[in-house]
């Protein structure tokens, strides 16, 4: 798997007009080797996996052995490659500079004696953009351990006047864990009240009570993967403003998802779903793009927003998350995580959208 | 407090001839303002508070009032305050060139026009560097929580044969929250067996067996403060090989911390704990530095080891942590976080060093 990863890496860097790229983004070297440790670097030469290398520290020498690389032990990971790149027959060398900081890429310059250094951003995120099926299995086993997780919640009575959000959010990364999760796969948010209308509030000690919204924004690790998904309970019967408001972004989320198709721009599902909060007058209280790639990173590409650019693909996993927020009062988020397919979308969050009353 | 910070770093923007900083580092911009969200930019101007700007997006309009300065509300944060600082006065803009990356850069150039770029690095990093007393106390309560977590796992039998490394890790998770913390400060080592020998190994379903080294490196973020601690323990009597490395060991880590000391450079004190272990004839098992910062972030600066540069200065927040590792067998890190003190460290994990035979 991570050798054919590699291997479609190689046709863009032949692509792009040079002889090897040197990644150094930890997350990309996880996708095209597996490692997962803190330091390490690795050139990916056109003239395949012979003539490319991995380096790493000490302190993973043995962990290193998942990569079928010859690997360097050096502490200067990138450096360490740059240094030698020239003698395993580089010219030319693409770096991540969108990746790579001003400094880091000066230290580059000084250690790539005789090789002149090339901006090529993106290529390995070009790759991360479709998710091949064993990242839809492992998204989808996230996301199953948060759908459970909430589950569970709810049957056991965790939503409740009196619980602080802290309390609720600590007790979903709980039932995510007994579900298979390894761990949140970001800050849970629980809100309550008028926390709701922040759309990225902290849990805080603040008490859930009677007539509160309570917006949960939280989602499940598994395999390296994350869920993400999103959904605002009331407790107790829903105010009349409070049920508008509800219904308003779940028209709106139901119209972003089924926006969703492949060749679908970016813009015009943000767009497409805004137009319902607009059409009501409430444009302005829907405050941040529609959504985002999921896949190794919580937030990685395709960006679906106002100022996003580019169109939709097959395979691609993505969140579609309106929220209209009343300040001082409350707001209402819905979200879920979704695969674009020819034919409609795969959901991968399977909890109920209908307004709930606990 | 954040505004004498900020005051602070008006002399080093100053000492380094420029206008302004551009702050896009998010935890200097943590440190700066107590802003926690994901997306900020922060013009620290020399003139003063009044001609400084804080920038984030609409999500975190309401947050963003922790801000005590005039804020601009754009979702491309550093490119809109940019696109200002020309009508500011700012001829000489700084910016974090240890962190920007190569693109955001060449954005940046193209949005400030009029304006030259300097690269100053790490500026908010020296003033991290020496915690104040508002810090040490979050450093002292992450520690706590480390300790008193530590404790309750050995009180309660939780190290035990036949339970899982990765059930380990979630109970001392579980305890340092029970005991205060927001979570762990970063994912929890605990390496039975042979998995010791690996620096940084993840915790699996191995089980751990009577006789096992037992590893367990963690830490409790509490205030966004970090703890760091690290313990060895042997399930049933140590045989002679675990007691001879234990003994080494803890005999390095001792004198690592007593070498630290205002003025002493960071190779000396990494050099002076390395040489325990080489007179006993095997630093070849010590693969890694004697230690780190630790603050807003669980590695900081300074960095203790052969590699370094500097010195130690009295409140500045280090860890010592020496490891020998016998692949294949098993391995021994002892880890204190500590305080740099005139008259000698301030411990801040208090957890016994004792060799424990559970």
């Amino acid at each position: 798997m991570f050798g054919s990863r590699r291997s479609a890496l190689r046709a863009l860097v032949t692509g792009a007009g040079i002889d090897a790229l040197l990644v150094t983004d930890l997350v990309n070297i996880c996708y095209l080797t597996g490692f997962t440790g803190s330091n390490a670097a690795l050139l990916v030469h056109v003239d395949g996996e012979q003539a490319s290398r991995f380096c790493t520290d000490g302190r993973y020498s043995s962990g290193a052995r998942v990569v079928e690389l010859e690997t360097v032990i050096d502490r200067a990971s990138a450096l360490a490659l740059a240094s030698e790149v020239r003698g395993w027959g580089v010219r030319r060398l693409g770096f991540e500079s969108d990746v790579v900081t001003v400094d880091a890429h000066s230290a580059l310059v000084g250690a790539a004696e005789g090789v002149t250094l090339h901006r090529t951003p993106g290529l390995v995120q070009l790759l991360r953009l479709v998710k091949d099926d064993g990242e839809v299995a492992a998204l989808r086993a996230a996301c199953d351990a948060a759908d459970a997780a909430l589950a569970d919640l709810f049957a056991a009575g965790g939503l409740a006047a009196g619980r602080s959000e802290r309390a609720v959010a600590l007790d979903l990364e709980a039932r995510m864990r007994h579900h298979g999760a390894v761990g949140p796969s970001f800050e849970t948010i629980v809100a309550s009240g008028a926390h709701s209308a922040v759309p990225h509030h902290r849990p805080t000690d603040a008490v859930l009570r009677r007539g509160d919204l309570v917006k949960m924004d939280f989602g499940a690790l598994v395999d390296g993967y994350h869920s993400d998904m999103t959904r605002t309970v009331v407790l107790g019967p829903a105010a009349g403003w409070q049920r508008e408001t509800y219904e308003l972004v779940a028209a709106a989320q139901r119209a972003g998802c089924a926006a969703l198709a492949p060749g679908a721009g970016v813009v015009e599902v943000d767009a497409t779903a805004r137009a319902v909060v607009e059409e009501a007058g409430r444009g302005d209280e829907f405050v941040h793009g529609l959504g985002h790639g999921v896949g190794l990173q919580i937030h990685e590409a395709p960006w679906i927003g106002r100022t996003g650019t580019g169109k939709l693909t097959a395979g691609m996993a993505v969140t579609v998350e309106p929220g209209v927020y009343v300040e001082g009062r409350g707001g209402v988020r819905i979200e879920d995580t979704l695969v674009v397919r020819v034919g409609g979308p795969e959901l991968l969050t399977r909890t109920t959208k209908d307004l709930v009353e606990v």
